[in-house]
């Protein structure tokens, strides 16, 4: 009897870690990730991008990630900026974006004057004291704070080490505000069914491809998916014991996975 | 028969919002503070000042504190900072100081190449990313990571509106490392022990006076002191209700708690 995973009509992809590992605003493709990526197309296997990227505007991870080899459409991407400005849309709210000019362009056509409400991304150098105080101090001065967080990564890696994530300015604000924020991509399950939604297909017949078992893959199956994880980009040994859920599979890398599942359809 | 607080023999004063209301490196002196503690003085009442000050050393506390008439010892003033420095030097730990260069001084003498702890104060404009970054990555590289904060305030008010405390930032790095921090400073037990050691007395028979119901209240009747409330500094109505116990008593200022105590021995 074939594993339930290798019954889905289509996928959902991590990119950093699963296609690419990265480094600044570039990377390296993870060995196979191309031929993967060529074969899903080659059998119009359905598939969709989901990732926490809140650096920059998925136009640029798109070119990025075509220097190195990976043919991606930028409207293939689902990320935390077009879930916040949905959010955003949907709740007429002004945003102070504390965020990379690179990632400006998302959220193009909001109004942010006289903000009420507060969107964090990956800021990096731009997390300084001046600027968090100032979103510290509008929180405080709104009747219902809210605070949206692109992703809650505690840390990231890069060439030159560990860079704290976006995650940690959110807990900063959240105990000076004494408030809880909201945390768009995954996890999320409303992200989750943004990808789910831009597939066209039901959770049931999803597999989401991670390497982080809590975000990717437990996430995806709390959402009825289900999840592999791969053994590339962060994954250490023994991480598929330490989510709250088994994944239903585990796989060397994302070519080992389309490879498994085009043989078993 | 007298409140039982009037039996005290010594008292623990706050600093901010008790003696003075403070913005950036000077303040105003509360109405009442200096008679008060001339008062304590002429009747050779014994007291300590207790603070959570982490932005300068308590030399330069201790001028500012003449500029607005009130005088006062550096010896007299329980800080952090020492709490910290006892520390370090009783683990033999070498830390990575994350703090203002005015309150350097504190740390004089302490060995600081290749870190094995990380101390945390209200760095204030010096929290840049880079900065906290550099705490993260040696905190990260720590198979035993120590990290100590003056003080886990979430805000302070200033002039100019309220300020992030050192508190928001020791939950970024607490999230990030998933680690716990020590926090030294009010309402540590063992910060009021020092200060308790200082002025000689044991806590049963010593008064805190604060404007901050948790930490200066509370933190004291913890470790078996009294602690009165006054309505001054950051005092908001009300506040005598929201503690884990009530204060043994609230009073309008400290020129108030000194008469009457004076007036009951």
């Amino acid at each position: 009897m074939p594993e339930r995973w290798l019954e889905a009509k289509g996928f959902l992809l991590d990119m950093t870690g699963v296609l690419y590992d990265s480094y600044g605003l570039t990377g390296t493709a993870i060995p196979g990730s191309c031929e993967a990526l060529q074969l899903l197309r080659q059998h119009h296997v359905p598939f969709r991008f989901v990732t926490n990227e809140s650096t920059s505007d998925r136009q640029f991870l798109a070119m990025v990630l075509s220097t190195l080899g990976l043919q991606i459409d930028a409207q293939e991407i689902i990320a935390p900026a077009p879930q916040v400005v949905k959010i955003v849309r949907e709740r007429g709210l002004r945003p102070f974006l504390l965020v990379k000019d690179t990632v400006l362009q998302e959220f193009a056509g909001l109004k942010t004057t006289n903000p009420n409400c507060v969107v964090l991304g990956d800021a990096q150098d731009d997390f300084s004291y001046e600027n968090v105080n100032r979103a510290f101090s509008i929180l405080m001065n709104l009747p219902k704070p809210v605070l949206l967080s692109m992703g809650c990564g505690r840390y990231y890696k890069e060439t030159d080490g560990l860079k704290m994530d976006v995650g940690a300015y959110c807990k900063a604000l959240e105990y000076a505000c004494g408030i809880q924020a909201e945390c768009c991509g995954k996890p999320d399950p409303r992200f989750f069914q943004m990808a789910l939604d831009s597939l066209g297909l039901e959770a049931d017949a999803v597999v989401m491809v991670g390497d982080d078992v809590r975000n990717d893959v437990n996430g995806a199956q709390r959402v009825g998916m289900r999840g592999v994880l791969v053994k590339t980009g962060k994954y250490r040994t023994g991480d598929e014991e330490h989510g709250e859920r088994r994944p239903d599979a585990v796989m060397e890398n994302l070519l080992e996975v389309v490879r498994m599942y085009l043989h078993s359809t």
